[in-house]
């Protein structure tokens, strides 16, 4: 069943330690939980369908205006939301990226080309990305960075990419959900160019960077207004319940803990790194909170049974057996997922 | 703008008693509310996509296979879901009916037929309903009792429709998410009969009887799994929230205040129709938890100033200006609601 292919599944796996999910492993922020707390008195009306104090509050932070912004239940609301409103006859998705494109542009009978990319090049996208720009295409995605494999797509390149689509009327979706973990994450950001592209939507979530995965809010960004109300007609009014409207509102509060989330990852994923390769594991550069790595077939089991789970990426378009996400954890958790390697 | 023309829109409206929406004037139990403030400690995590502990309850409680349950972020993306899950070409709808039913046929481009009711029949759906069931029909929506008239369809009339829907292979969607206020709810809920009608979906919420609209949690049942399984492709797999899950297993404990809410509403209902009808309105009969009434085509306005807002329905097709739905609210709401009418 479609729906038990993801990882983070901690309810069919009890007593785990999940690296198989990319939230932020400091855990929600105490602001966030409380206001969730204070939300429990606020329940009884219908939620403001405008959204209207979060999209004030992100409307400044992200210094654009508030109509630009589309709200929902997750990211993963928005993208299927984006395909309901595009209603795409033919799409381009690198492979391998994030499932849940593939699963929305099928659900509205979209034709898909897929633009491999390989190992050998760090599963980059490539220059002949342009010649697959075609006016047939009527939107492409692009997770960056990318989820599983954490390769950053650079700027030059997208800025390319994105005039390419604005000449032929391709829509371009940026997911940045997982930038907000990179380093120097603000200079990768395609946030703006946004006023110069009428074809660019940005995607971002609330759920990895405020560890807020079991609230729900996502949003995206774009100066497609038009594109903006298609999907308004394509959702429900109160898709973005109230409780996720004021823990969203009390995320953005929180700029000291995004900053020093920001440092911590760097810090670990690079150990990490470097042990995932002392272990003889093949890891690829990362700008996530998540590292991929290659191993032999039967690593997932063999951790499961150390009462580790890692992500199998085996179901991933253009991935095999043997090919590997983990979540960048709190150190000590790190500590255990290489004991737990290193004793099998 | 769309998202703005529903009722309990009290964002743009403060300050006011809200007669415009429909939730329980009991507000949320106490026991939602407390599962409420103990999920701000389980966010961190992504939702259990199956939503299992819920699914258990509810299933054991309908007395139906968990395998029969669509859960949905509000009964309005139930019914979202199985627009884009049927993708009809052609949907029968009576007006005037709640809204949303349009608007998620719209969103995938289905043609609708209006079988009209009329003020004469108290906007009772008519024996003539079984000749507008014809073989080109692909979906009908039947909401009982109606929004916003509060009618009921009684159940020898919904089983010839039944009847007629299986015939004819039209999926019979049957919206009771009003009838928990219904003094005898269940004989005239449709819920049996989903065993031995395939076509048969029954449509139900929380956000009205435990007063939870904010949290946004819905569901459908059916014998149609493949139906179902429609559904669940066209929505993303983490759509139920962490929140809305554990509020929903909490509220079904609540029998006591179900029953409770039940005696009060009736009670109540019975007296602000009367008082209505005192003030010269012409008050339709209802099962719900609300009364639609007639009035002077300025009666919504005049209510604002006194800072009471109803519900004007003279958006809904088929009505008119000069029509309007009130909540049954608390004795001492419907007191004020009855005053303000005095003194206009």
């Amino acid at each position: 069943m479609k729906k038990l292919v993801h990882g983070g599944d901690i309810y069919r796996n009890k007593n785990v330690i999940d690296f198989s999910s990319n939230c932020n492993p400091f855990g929600p922020p105490e602001g966030v939980k409380q206001a969730i707390r204070d939300a429990a008195e606020k329940i009884g009306e219908y939620p403001d369908v405008m959204c209207t104090e979060l999209r004030e509050t992100l409307a400044e932070k992200l210094c654009v205006p508030g109509e630009m912004i589309f709200f929902g239940n997750g990211a993963a609301e928005v993208i299927f939301s984006i395909a309901f409103a595009l209603k795409p006859e033919k799409a381009l998705l690198p492979a391998p990226t994030f499932a849940e494109y593939e699963q929305a542009l099928a659900a509205v009978g979209c034709e898909i080309e897929h633009y491999m990319t390989y190992e050998k090049d760090s599963f980059g996208i490539r220059e002949d990305m342009m010649s697959f720009l075609t006016e047939d295409i009527d939107v492409i995605f692009i997770c960056n960075p990318n989820n599983p494999t954490g390769t950053v797509t650079d700027k030059d390149m997208l800025m390319k990419i994105a005039d390419r689509c604005m000449e032929n009327d391709i829509t371009l979706v940026i997911d940045e959900c997982f930038l907000d973990f990179a380093y120097e994450g603000q200079s990768m950001s395609m946030m703006n160019e946004l006023a110069n592209n009428g074809k660019l939507v940005i995607l971002k979530a609330f759920t990895k960077l405020y560890a807020m995965a079991g609230v729900r809010l996502g949003y995206c960004v774009s100066s497609d207004t038009d594109l903006l109300e298609r999907m308004n007609d394509a959702v429900q009014p109160w898709n973005v319940s109230t409780i996720a409207q004021l823990a969203g509102a009390a995320a953005l509060k929180e700029d000291e803990y995004a900053e020093r989330t920001c440092m911590e990852i760097k810090k670990e994923r690079l150990w990490l790194a470097d042990a995932l390769k002392d272990e003889g594991l093949k890891v690829l550069d990362s700008e996530g909170n998540y590292l991929f790595f290659t191993g032999s077939d039967d690593l997932y089991d063999k951790l499961m049974e150390k009462g580790i789970m890692i992500r199998d990426c085996s179901n991933y378009r253009g991935l095999y057996r043997g090919c590997y996400r983990a979540a960048v954890k709190l150190h000590e958790d790190n500590v255990k997922l290489i004991e737990a390697l290193r004793s099998i």
